[in-house]
């Protein structure tokens, strides 16, 4: 009970302390001078820690505050949402797709590690993202739990997730997308993955029964689009040193965003209305619920 | 006992069929008209479908002949494999690897489909393999062992297996590397995806037994290393037509081959000797090895 009434920002640093301490584990070290991996594992590191806001960790963490989950389960699969997440940005800021050349406020991985390897950290990330949710075994959950929870992060991860929400931006560019679509795209581009985050942390407890299973679904529906909507927003408003990335690419590239579609105002209006939806889906849950409701103020909110 | 004594060319010619459907209904159709995801769709069934010698699978159904798995289970994890190895071929093909414009005698994926789309299509297809070792559930594998699969090819593909195999041949191009630095690479970058297919393959059905493991381990030392051997000589020997890939691209590039470390005898030489060495490993398991025997001659002796 000591988690279910700590203030969030003490709530948030543990789990961020932790996360950070798992991750660090879960990441093959440098080794010793002449170990040949040592170029590919350092640029894993390098791509991983420290940077990031771990919001899909935080929503494994609190998704799991509902079910009872172990921590140690939750560390595990808080990485694996963390490495799919890190991948891919790696491959995302690459030339031929986005071409970005700073992320969190440092040079990418290409233009630090050169672009082949870049792609075989991204690869080897993605890799190590189901090593994790392997890993929950150990943390205490039923070996059924798991491959349900290895079966969704696949799913989540892939061509009907966020590499089809991302295929969909690429052939979206320059063309304009109907409102449908778009949130097709972000759905998949984004929403899998923060959805997946939720369903990866109640699963490492005690499994929610179908109605539970519903109000969090929608919980994430409305999170998850709420998230693009203020990506979209802050990409016009923050300037490049806010927001640790080159700010207002999305709309020199000619992709079309929520701003573009609804404006500025009418994009925030919808963030709110987003907002407030993810909290009546919490609602009755009650109080266990009350770091996802914590998490959808943190993303509607958040400055950068 | 039917499979048993059948010839190995009926053997295969089925295990090929089976893995080809298998491989059809795992991936995503390319749907109607106007659907967002068909470009991706189409993209990776154009890396998968219709080519490959599907070594990867054989082993699979080879090793499952051991342990008496489930043909539903030996296809999925067949198909697993065979997707890490698709998709690893998308990426090792792309401008900043090999920068190979040809593939099994067709235009690679990023020919043919763009640089940005063949790397979605190469990370959607590694999800897709654990979506297809998480589905051996529905094949029989009990949860623990499907568990125990995921994490072995979590790390036959990942860093410190078939992407560190990759960085490793990145680093060493230019450079003369060790016999003991080359076997390294090679047992990572080649080496460690057949050892899980026979791993994967075994683990379908019972569990081998710690002394049974160490066997089909040493089978899969064997058999890996002369894969590669095998690679280098055929590189030199035969033509592009023959091949179905570029030839002589790895001594073009001046990267350290078996060849140009042991000569064109020495090489075949040590593939001869490896091959007896895996038919040795498999001596004590009697006849229900007789097809991993099979897949040790075929990868020595094939001439593609």
């Amino acid at each position: 009970m000591r988690m279910a009434i700590a203030p969030f920002p003490e709530w948030s640093a543990e789990v961020l302390a932790t996360t950070e301490s798992s991750l660090e584990a879960l990441l093959p070290g440098t080794g010793a001078a002449g170990d040949l991996l040592a170029p590919l594992h350092e640029a894993m590191r390098y791509a991983v820690l420290a940077g990031g806001k771990r919001v899909r960790p935080l929503l494994v963490h609190a998704a799991g505050e509902i079910t009872g989950a172990s921590r140690q389960a939750l560390d595990q699969a808080g990485c694996a949402v963390e490495l799919i997440h890190a991948y891919s940005l790696v491959h995302d800021d690459m030339p031929c797709m986005d071409n970005d050349v700073l992320r969190r406020g440092k040079p990418t991985v290409h233009v630090a590690y050169g672009e082949a390897l870049a792609m075989l950290v991204g690869d080897a990330l993605q890799a190590l993202a189901f090593r994790a949710v392997a890993a929950t075994l150990e943390g205490g959950v039923a070996p059924v739990n798991v491959v349900t929870m290895t079966r969704e992060l696949a799913d989540a991860a892939g061509s009907i997730g966020m590499a089809g929400g991302q295929a969909i931006d690429l052939a979206a560019v320059g063309h304009s997308l109907s409102r449908e679509s778009l949130e097709d795209m972000h759905r998949r581009k984004t929403g899998a993955m923060l959805t997946v985050s939720v369903r990866l942390g109640a699963n490492c407890g005690k499994s929610p029964n179908p109605a539970e299973q519903a109000l969090l679904d929608d919980y994430c529906a409305a999170v998850g689009l709420a998230f693009q909507v203020v990506d979209d927003v802050l990409d016009v408003e923050a300037d490049t040193t806010t927001l640790g990335k080159t700010a207002g690419k999305d709309a020199q590239a000619n992709k079309p965003t929520y701003v573009s579609l609804l404006g500025l105002a009418g994009a925030r209006d919808l963030a709110e209305s987003l907002r407030l939806r993810a909290h009546r889906a919490l609602a009755p849950f009650g109080p266990q619920a009350a770091r996802l409701g914590e998490l959808a103020d943190l993303i509607v909110l958040r400055r950068s």
